[in-house]
């Protein structure tokens, strides 16, 4: 499982309040805690107000990026935010975090993905929402796809999040979502998914029991890579337990390294 | 998800001595507990000394029965301990646990259930052990399938369990046992799927992690039954978490309810 590292995301009051106070030791330490953890990008969202949004992540990008062995995840729904901070980024690998299948969109993020050899996060998501079948988000997913190959980025540089919504305002959306995660490679096998869990048991009591019973399920629907803290002990060891489980996990070393290393729960 | 509760078995030592010593409070408790966790059949396992196991289960069928709701399931291979134990066995449902694609074993067992309407447990495990591949372990349904349809038992009688192999032993096992819990209502929609869990993290550190991530593996690929501890509060978690996350659980109402009665960790 590639784990997408999420807590520096400045949607949250604490990441907006460091981020404010430009406090990069406070940053410096949530990537190294998060690196150590075992992520493998370190995503950097440095919220949405558009006036600031540039300079921010800018800013978090240089305060990280010379602090961690794993490289960044650049997450923003605005194109210069993103094109500005590509131009100080300094690792060769980066992922952008993400793009639509709208065409304003993918004209203004895919010539900066081509150019930088990123992985990008495509949303099956397009002019008129989430779709609210397979075969419509495997419509999108098509787009997506065509997408990349129109600005020449092989289709192993995308994931794929089909978007979780929460059970709570539809009980078959759990269902629905692991369904495409199996659609997905099987008609597309160079593509990997990836999703965001939390946004599942929205509205619902007990929410981190319910994303990580989620968790286990989309590894057992083959999600590839998931947006998540690494710093929650219960749901990495669902993670380990379940890529064991599912073959995922070559001779359970990583799930065995776990255990001594002492970072599974009982 | 059927419930059959596993702790009155034999081979479990404090259970054994409870039974050598005919404490019947402990076992009325042990049943009555279960009970109330949300196990839909008790299952009685009086162990494995040929020449005590008659008399011990009859006695266990004639203590437990009248004391809970729930029907029993009465888990031997000793054909008689069965035949005797259903003699004096006064409920109308009643599971028996289990039989395999041996001639001999469907010979005795079948006329049984026949005659006590049963539902009974198959085990995908023939002359020759357990197989190695879904396709096998299919040809042993079909000749399960075969006994039950010789004996006109219906196949909605007939619960298959596919046979955890641990996955220490094999990194393909797990899997592979969820590949065949798919691949038998599909190919036989009437007939059900059970299994024990615990079986699959045998020789691996931390076991009740792994259990309880394989019961979630297991329910996203859609298991009907389970033979469990229902006093075990994590595996419970994960269960009704995964149910309603598979939309098997309407308006996430088992779910919500087991948290309005604080039976979900957190």
């Amino acid at each position: 499982m590639l784990i997408i590292a999420e807590r520096i995301n400045a949607t949250r009051t604490s990441i907006r309040e460091a981020l404010q106070k430009r406090d990069s030791e406070f940053f410096i330490q949530e990537a190294l805690q998060q690196a150590e953890a075992g992520a493998h990008f370190i995503d950097l969202n440095a919220g949405t107000e558009a006036s600031r949004e540039v300079e921010d992540l800018k800013w978090l990008v240089e305060i990280v990026q010379d602090e961690v062995n794993v490289p960044l995840c650049l997450d923003s729904a605005n194109d210069r935010a993103l094109e500005e901070a590509l131009k100080i980024y300094n690792k060769d690998e980066v992922m952008i975090n993400s793009f639509t299948a709208e065409d304003e969109r993918i004209r203004a993020l895919l010539p900066i993905v081509k150019e930088t050899n990123a992985q990008v996060i495509g949303l099956a998501m397009g002019e008129g929402g989430i779709p609210q079948s397979v075969e419509d988000r495997m419509r999108l997913v098509a787009l997506l796809v065509e997408a990349v190959e129109r600005y020449d980025v092989p289709q192993e540089k995308l994931l794929i999040d089909p978007l979780v919504v929460p059970v709570g305002t539809d009980q078959n959306q759990g269902r629905l979502f692991l369904e495409t995660l199996t659609a997905i490679p099987r008609e597309y096998p160079p593509l990997r998914t990836v999703c965001g869990l939390s946004n599942i048991s929205f509205g619902m009591p007990n929410r981190k029991l319910m994303n990580r019973a989620f968790m286990g399920l989309c590894i057992g629907h083959g999600l590839h890579a998931a947006i998540i803290d690494p710093l929650d002990r219960k749901l990495l060891s669902v993670m380990y337990s379940s890529e064991a489980l599912m073959g995922r996990d070559e001779f359970c070393m990583g799930y065995l390294t776990a255990f001594r290393e002492g970072r599974l729960e009982k």
